[in-house]
């Protein structure tokens, strides 16, 4: 074995920008115009300083660089967690769009850290908040404190006006819902929700609820059941079986808790699609790979990332942003709902 | 449509330290080893201070305040690019154990930024660094400048002796080559590797070479292409198959890889696994939905993540970490070499 690498102890050497000016035969003042790119230089200077930053290894102190600027080049992301597939896709698409737009992202996913740590205004330019994550009273603060931030897959609060990308939950789910009575005669449909706080879950629900309305179809609470993930759902699904619940078909408020649903029916010796059917909703890229391949309404995650960081950086260059952006969703048949048999 | 958000012009306001002070009834000093949990204070006084900054909404200057300390709670993580399930993956990883560690992640994905930005020691507490991404001038200013840095699926250069997480390729390779030999008779075995500057290829190539070896079996040199992704793959298939190449069985680096050498196959109408095996590495989220079902190797990508973190957070707070932690692979057999035909 190897021994181990160690930093000897004591400050990290410190290169200081009167080297590299001196290197550069230029004042420390123009090394950091250079450095910030403000101000006016020849581009024979800035090459001439670059290449003694790169010989001497300069680290610019972008801290004391955001102390003065304000600027960190910097976007925050709050995340409650980092584990579904669903947050995965998300965090690429936004990751993606803030390298095009020149910034890094800092990606916090510490439940208990508070927002104010992460928003501090020397950390980042502004912040991306996903969901439900953050309370009300710390989203005014950020108003207060005129600290640049969207809000992801929740609208915002009337007395909060922060701009918010949401998708067309209700159509989506109306539209899904209202191809199990049409195409399928499905009357029987339960549905799986996610937690109350989550707007996604609850417009999903205000959907569900109106396709029945509209095709004359009382809503029965007993068919209503928390499922928030795959384990909740598939414990919510073999309950309904145990009970003899009636019910024909089901619809997950998304995919995770959908493929719970179909184990469980599996488990219950019932065929999907043919005695139920069984619809999800984000068509996640799992969805398309379960047995039968998922029935789905597709959130564009990829749009929201995009559009979100767009916003944000309008934000912090312009001070505007659009208050609200909605995204359309669409229906995606596949096998599950049964269609194709 | 609703008018835009805007932040109204003028500096963000500030709660000063003294005011929190004042309403916390302490010093300012007080307020400062409270936030910054360093010096003697009492149970009462933190919960007054805590209470004082939620009250007034205070943000504490962490830009100033990592100044004074040298610690962000930050940990850099630079990535070529972050467009695969594979780098998702590592990112969820990395993510989920530093928060665990109570470290925030930086994610420069910005290839054209150089290392050195990200690494100001203003920015993070250490980075991690992503394969042959980072170019070994800049790794040795990193140690030169005592900045904790972790390589991850690279083995540092001789001169750079950073610590580094990697994966045992060459074993994984062996096995995969020296499965298609043995259980299916396979003689005639097609290689599509990376980038010749991919350690993980390179390493991978190693393990094809020495199975072949072991088993009397010359390379054919007309035999190995590069695929580094499902395009590559893809053309380079087609391209053995165009030209009559004779092969048995196709070990492509990687499983996105695989999938377009399948791709190919199918479009030119050869049967996997019956005229032709493939297999694949890493053990993507995909791997087993493939048509037929990938045999593979198991690359620890959590695994690599959580080690990773861990050396990288030893380094910062020991100023020590083990040289090279090196993780074992696995050989998942499916059904895309033969197996259970």
């Amino acid at each position: 074995m190897s021994p181990p690498f160690t930093i000897q102890p004591g400050p990290r050497p410190q290169i200081r920008i009167e080297e590299v000016a001196k290197r550069a035969r230029v004042s420390p003042a123009t090394v950091s115009r250079v450095v910030n790119g403000r101000g006016k230089y020849s581009a024979e200077t800035r090459e001439r300083v670059l290449a003694a930053i790169d010989e001497l290894g300069y680290v610019p102190n972008t801290a004391a660089r955001s102390l003065a600027q304000g600027k960190t080049g910097v976007l925050g992301l709050l995340l409650p967690n980092i584990s579904t597939e669903f947050i995965s896709s998300l965090v690429r698409a936004i990751a993606a769009s803030a390298a095009e737009a020149g910034y890094d992202v800092l990606l916090s996913v510490r439940p208990e850290a508070p927002a104010r740590r992460l928003v501090g205004r020397h950390n980042t330019d502004g912040v991306l908040i996903f969901g439900h994550y953050v309370h009300e009273a710390d989203l005014q603060q950020l108003i207060h404190q005129k600290c640049p931030a969207v809000l992801m897959y929740q609208s915002s609060p009337a007395d909060v006006p922060l701009p918010s990308v949401i998708i067309k939950n209700a159509s989506g789910a109306r539209a899904i819902v209202g191809h199990l009575i049409e195409a399928h005669a499905r009357r029987r449909i339960a549905f799986l929700h996610g937690v109350s706080e989550s707007e996604d879950s609850t417009t999903r629900a205000e959907g569900y609820r109106e396709a029945l309305a509209e095709h004359g179809i009382a809503v029965d609470p007993r068919l209503m059941r928390r499922g928030f993930d795959a384990r909740e759902a598939r414990a919510a699904t073999l309950a309904w079986v145990r009970e003899g619940a009636d019910f024909d078909a089901i619809f997950a408020w998304c995919d995770h808790a959908a493929a719970g649903a179909m184990e469980a029916l599996r488990a219950a010796g019932k065929r999907v699609p043919v005695e139920v059917s069984v619809v999800g909703f984000d068509d996640a890229p799992s969805a398309r790979h379960l047995e039968p391949a998922l029935t789905t309404v597709r959130a564009p995650t990829d749009g929201v990332g995009y559009r979100a960081v767009q916003a944000l950086v309008d934000l912090i260059q312009t001070g505007k942003a659009e208050r609200r952006i909605e995204l359309p969703t669409e229906l995606i048949v596949r096998r599950s709902c049964g269609c194709d048999l």
